[in-house]
């Protein structure tokens, strides 16, 4: 279809990783962009310390990058991990690939790295103008007017068309989330976290960068992400009680001594590191709807006394309004901002861009319909990957270690090796293709039902193995 | 427990039912309670158009009205409703008692009647202070300011302990909506609301004013509650689309002779209060935790570019600081409103100032430890009713038309009566006592064992009953 635009303004809020693709994506179809950012522009300025320095880009991260030609230089700043090397308490370690074949990785690289090449191209494309230090401060969607403050001042905007791509704390979603029909949680994880270095050792990794690390212990974990300079950023996922009970270097010391053997002897700053870095939290946003119009109704606001669960009258809510006044779609973390537990969302945001970006095409350029059919096609997706996100919590600091867990891992690899392209597990399907998020557990459980089968057979086999072991050893 | 008050500057956001209540409590304790009213003074103003005009007392409310002298004036002014008359589609109705013995009622009362009553108490009670449009516009925490809009400009007040009363749309809430590790979710229905009305008939009430009439339609309803005037208020839960779908006068005109033939003869002002009347929303609204603290962080607002869920860096969360700054307390609707279909709402924010009055006493007034235990104490009896109150919505609307849940019902009624006070069905332990909610469905998973007997058995019964009636016939 032949794409001619509107002649609409459009607002970008945010420059990080979906603000910046968007961005691009957008300018290389021609629209002029005015994307606006709170920070200040990060080629110039260090990275903040502590605050979720890797990302694992996967399959649908680097099919989005390609689309603007970024695939191949982020793989080369990027470092590849082939499976999960899981440490037992003893400092043991075993090597768990993350594909049948061994050959599929996920890529740890940094996120300030990838912003600052995303900044890069955005800032080449015609029609992508980008603002630092410009916090929003308001959004009235039914004048379409945006308020910034920076440090000249405060400074004003115009858009019939807001993308909101600020993040999981999104300030622009606050301009709805009062309004009578915005179905909106925010759940956190008893779970915190915090970052720790294990920096390079002579001049060399202290431990296999081609692996994911994790150390389960059951209701908390540690993890390990490899960097280009050769050290590992760790993040300790840990309840707020455990974090409380350990805050005197000695009891720090003594704690990583005991349950993280290893990394106590490759981490000199252990102490400094976890005294000084900031504690982060963990939360699932879900939202709906993700597109708000300015004719919307805005009832349900700042009600005292009001009746119950049935206040709010007057608004239209919904997505079906259209008419004077701006239009908000919340992109990314701001629509969905999941638990890290899947890697999955950068990857995710990137998709939401990606298919933004596919509608404005098959629209023609109609921004209304085009963001009408991304929260339509998106929603069910960024749902699955929430819960797949949270359940893999579960598989990472605990059922990784079971042995009917590591008897499924097998049984669904061997499947996937006799069965190429029929039986795909769920981690190889979330990162290792594009296919819709949410068409994968139903193709989950329909495998499931074979690998049950071939569980129970791989267990009596190990099961035989053990036993004939036992019965030698006596 | 002698009661010794600390000297704690107490601030009441809301007089609505829950915010009078609570004031009222807190000043016969001896305690001077400031009380910040949005709206006008309702007994000096005229009750709002189709507003939910109806609330159902039943025993919780009843005791929580005891406590400050106003039960036998409000039953005084109330309708009992004995049962539920259910109005099928060719004008025929049925009437099903609530409780076993028929004797029980839950009670109709007006919404700005009781309000108004119990703003006279709360008025004449030694030590609270009412001010009524006052606007919450700021609250914070740290130094314990809280600021109003009045017709006479801004107000400040100062607060050590403010308890939001404020509704399901809270505005004190807002004060810690964006904290890091506040869980919070607004989760609003299809369904929407409209109110009818049904006036007195020649001087008197059109329908049996003993019960409360149900029209269940499958996936919509309408309910109708009697009023002292001898009217009745209708309201219809339909989805926005059967709403959207009807504007004309024909339409509606048509629709309701069709669908609720009974009712279109009985509401000559039909048309016009579908049309003038606003459509109301239905959410649940659930938060934790309910106390928040002035030395809480309030890490992970406004970021933009963030790192997926996990944002939010700083904030210690949770209900464990406390130190300078004031604290806030989620009461009634602000904590954790609620819909409509169980006629719970009232009857729950009322056990939440019980329960604040009975943690004071306790606790000998220490304010912290008394919102410590009055949050752990009421969240999970919260959670239960807001559930239940869902899927009793379900219940009424199709359900109730069902044979198998007729047949239910008349098991647990024929349990109930041989076997009392040892079988009592859901309905009447959420109504007709003040047993914690959160203790009602393991005790109904018990008694559903014995139903599940005594329903086939019934159902037996009625099916050779029902032959026996076909063969007679043919």
């Amino acid at each position: 279809m032949e794409v001619t635009m509107d002649d609409k303004r459009v607002v970008i809020v945010g420059a990080g990783l979906a603000g910046c693709l968007l961005a691009t994506l957008l300018g290389l179809r021609g629209i002029e962009v005015a994307v606006y950012e709170r920070r200040d522009d990060p080629r110039a300025s260090a990275a903040e310390r502590g605050r979720s320095i890797n990302l694992a880009i996967s399959a649908r991260g680097l099919a989005a990058l390609g689309q603007v030609g970024l695939e191949e230089q982020a793989l080369s700043r990027a470092l590849p991990m082939h499976g999960r090397m899981v440490h037992d308490r003893s400092g043991a370690r075993s090597f768990r690939p993350y594909s049948a074949d061994g050959t599929r990785a996920i890529n740890s690289i940094s996120r300030t790295e990838l912003t600052r090449a995303l900044l890069d191209v955005a800032a080449k494309t015609p029609g992508v103008r980008l603002s630092f230090g410009c916090r929003l401060t308001d959004v009235d969607l039914a004048t379409g007017e945006l308020r910034f403050e920076t440090v000249d001042g405060p400074r004003l905007e115009r858009a019939d068309v807001a993308l909101a791509c600020d993040g999981a704390f999104s300030a622009a979603r606050r301009a709805v989330t009062f309004r009578a029909g915005f179905t909106f949680s925010q759940d956190y994880l008893d779970h915190r976290y915090k970052e720790l270095t294990i920096p390079a050792r002579g001049g060399d990794f202290a431990l296999d960068p081609d692996a994911l690390h994790i150390w389960p212990r059951g209701e908390s974990m540690m993890i390990a992400l490899p960097n280009l300079d050769r050290s590992f950023t760790c993040t300790l996922f840990w309840t707020a009680e455990q974090f409380a009970a350990l805050t005197t270097p000695d009891e720090i010391a003594g704690h990583f001594r005991e349950h993280y053997p290893d990394v106590a002897a490759l981490a000199p700053n252990l102490v400094d590191d976890y005294q000084r870095n900031p504690l982060g939290s963990l939360a699932t946003i879900r939202a709906w709807p993700w597109v708000h119009h300015g004719t919307g109704g805005t009832g349900g606001t700042g009600g005292t006394g009001g009746t119950g669960g049935t206040g709010g009258t007057g608004g239209t809510g919904g997505t079906g309004g259209r008419g004077a006044g701006a239009t908000l779609a919340l992109v990314g973390d701001a629509a969905h901002a999941i638990v890290p537990f899947f890697g999955q969302g950068a990857n995710c945001a990137f998709e939401d861009c990606v298919e933004i970006d596919r509608c404005l095409a098959e629209t023609g350029g109609d921004w209304a319909a085009a963001l009408a059919s991304y929260e339509r096609r998106r929603k069910a997706n960024c749902d699955t990957i929430a819960e797949m996100a949270l359940d893999n919590f579960v598989e990472m600091r605990d059922r990784v270690n079971s042995r009917a867990f590591q008897a499924k891992v097998a049984a669904e690899h061997w499947l996937e090796r006799r069965l190429p392209g029929r039986y795909v597990s769920r981690y190889e399907l979330v990162s290792f293709t594009t296919r819709p998020y949410a068409e994968i557990p139903s193709r989950i459980r329909r495998q499931n039902r074979l690998t049950a089968v071939a569980a129970a057979g791989l267990a009596g086999a190990a099961g035989l193995v053990a036993a004939a072991i036992r019965g030698r050893s006596r």
